[in-house]
């Protein structure tokens, strides 16, 4: 039987060897490459997670750049295998990078890149995504009709939460904590509490000018509050969204005792990461209050849950799909492409990774430039003055 | 053994003998006819609809006024039993009564309760979290994920639609429609074609001013059209909630040829009637399209599903439960509850059925008054001059 094909090549001609250890969404990115003179090679190896040695396989002799993910090991033995084969750049198809050995890269004078800039609404929008359907119970509704339970309108059948005029809180107010209370805020008229170590000014300027905007137009106004402990936050709001980092002094900040301070009925969003929540104390109080409902996107020991959460109904589970929008997705695997393209054609290193715009414009050529490279200083690469 | 239990008795000495077919959510409306001298009887059969007969031994030989479901059959021969019995009143627990024949009621003298003026909120809601699931897919990522299928973060995995920027259609731009299309306008920043017979102008006015007011934030305004056909809104789309009133002519509104127009890869949502769209062109075409997704809260010949529905990774499906906040059902029982009494105890009949804050304020006995009798002109009932 002939082995199955395992890599896709594009302009197999091209002068420049781009290896991405997966397919990515969408085919601007792949165009972007060829275009500028890469043969572009696409691992589709059907197992979840490549190894390190599947990656040493895939570089080969000669390669000057590779996209990757979040789930490798990028380290010592990638960067230099990397290096033995001409290779300059190194991206993740990702913002964040703990998988990857910065100083290692380093080392071997290879750039790093990461691709912030496009994650902000689309994850806002899963937290209200994940919000709204477990204020309404929709998954486990949608059990119960597939299951052909449903025999007729009955009063307390799925009774949930009208989120208009219930409190929306907010633990760590930065961009996506931000963006996700204004949805709640204008879209639901919920009125906001928030907690982050760092006055939000232009939430709160956002928020009373967006109150006054409605009072003007004959309408209750929504109102917001600062809170000055993380405890204020969870006793007053009917739900909550964690959008905090994770460093030494969030881990577990929703713990046993934290739950208990949130109201019975409580509906608890995490689209932050996983260790944030003690989830073993989370499966105990879901099982304790029957109407306190939690959204997850992120979980402690990833991909695993925890046992037992699994089976409650008043949890909605969904597998790390926070960037999972088509228009974020493409923007990652183009953001990706040009940092790895950048490099390999000596461009300078783009001044404001956050400001992107000017990459994903789909009818213009993207900047000669990298959009995010996070050891650009180390390796003393020059920055764009655009 | 012991027969269950199958009535629950408030305030055995009152005097006038009230009846609910169902238990329903919260006490409020028990309190207001316990207090008001009735005695309270709430049926607890388990099974979910009642027949007639079961409601003729409800009824008994003297009962006031009773409170029931769209599920139960109120024609000749109910409304006969609860004449005889002493009744003046029914009330559906539902802004509907197709369950009702009023000529019957009228007949003999019943006056039709029914429960509007606090559904439009929780019905939009609903259609908004129904949107927004189909919009990340979060059924079917929930199902994966409980399944033990996630493995790590892929590019692909459950990739779906960013909604900022994109199109919402609203069909039927009355109370529940432009509620549904303020929170998409204002919670997602997505620009609103609808179509209806008659112009809105109070949204339109709204989500122009809207726009001015991002505008003046320094953001990209939302616009607004209203379209000439309702195909015009089905071909532009991204995203379309139907809120027509059912009648001959929005029957099979949306059909084989009508969802042909839609984008591939668009969310059609439908929190109105069943019959509004034809189902079983409805499942071809999704079977036919894997990215074209839809949030159903009501079906063609309910409680059933067309064959096939059940089995749709790309359909949302829940059992009816557009007015199922808390606030909403106990604001249903509260008001049915109101309706009987008013009739009962020979008070007029509220002015407007759709503004009945008055009746829901916790805090202060309700109005004097039925807050919804369909049949009052017919009755020749008086009109509250409140």
């Amino acid at each position: 039987m002939a082995k199955p094909v395992a890599v896709e090549v594009y302009n197999p001609n091209g002068k420049y060897r781009v290896v991405s250890t997966k397919p990515m969404p969408g085919t601007r990115w792949i165009n972007l490459l060829v275009d500028q003179g890469c043969r572009v090679e696409i691992c589709h190896l059907t197992k979840t997670i490549l190894s390190v040695e599947d990656i040493i396989d895939l570089i080969g002799n000669k390669c000057d750049g590779v996209i990757g993910q979040l789930t490798e090991d990028w380290g010592e033995t990638l960067f230099s295998a990397l290096s033995k084969a001409g290779g300059k750049a190194f991206s993740n198809m990702a913002v964040g990078y703990n998988n990857v050995d910065v100083e290692a890269a380093n080392k071997y004078g290879i750039a790093v890149g990461n691709t912030p800039g496009v994650l902000t609404e689309t994850t806002a929008e899963l937290a209200a995504s994940l919000s709204l359907a477990a204020a309404r119970r929709i998954v486990e509704a949608d059990g119960f009709m597939r299951a052909g339970l449903y025999e007729g309108w009955l009063p307390h059948l799925f009774v949930g939460n009208l989120l208009k005029g219930q409190t929306v809180g907010v633990i760590g107010a930065g961009r996506i904590g931000s963006a996700y209370a204004r949805m709640m805020v204008e879209g639901f008229k919920m009125n906001l509490i928030y907690f982050d170590l760092y006055q939000s000014t232009r939430l709160e300027k956002f928020v009373t000018a967006y109150g006054q905007f409605l009072k003007a137009n004959g309408e209750q106004p929504v109102t917001w509050k600062r809170a000055s402990s993380m405890e204020e936050v969870l006793r007053e709001a009917d739900l909550i969204s964690l959008h905090p980092v994770l460093d030494k002094t969030t881990y577990h900040l929703v713990n046993k005792e934290r739950l208990a301070m949130m109201k019975k009925e409580a509906i608890l969003v995490n689209c932050s990461r996983g260790p944030v929540i003690d989830e073993v104390a989370l499966v105990n109080h879901l099982r304790e209050n029957p109407m306190f409902r939690v959204g997850l996107d992120v979980f402690e020991e990833e991909p695993f849950m925890k046992p037992g959460l699994a089976d409650m109904k008043n949890a909605i589970v969904v597998p790390h799909i926070a960037s999972a929008s088509k228009w974020t997705r493409e923007g990652m695997a183009t953001l990706a492409a040009l940092n790895v393209l950048g490099r390999i054609k000596g461009y300078p290193i783009w001044s404001d990774p956050n400001r992107v715009d000017p990459f994903l414009n789909e009818n213009a050529s993207p900047p000669n430039a990298s959009p995010s490279i996070v050891n650009s200083k180390a390796l003393g690469l020059p920055v764009s003055k655009l």
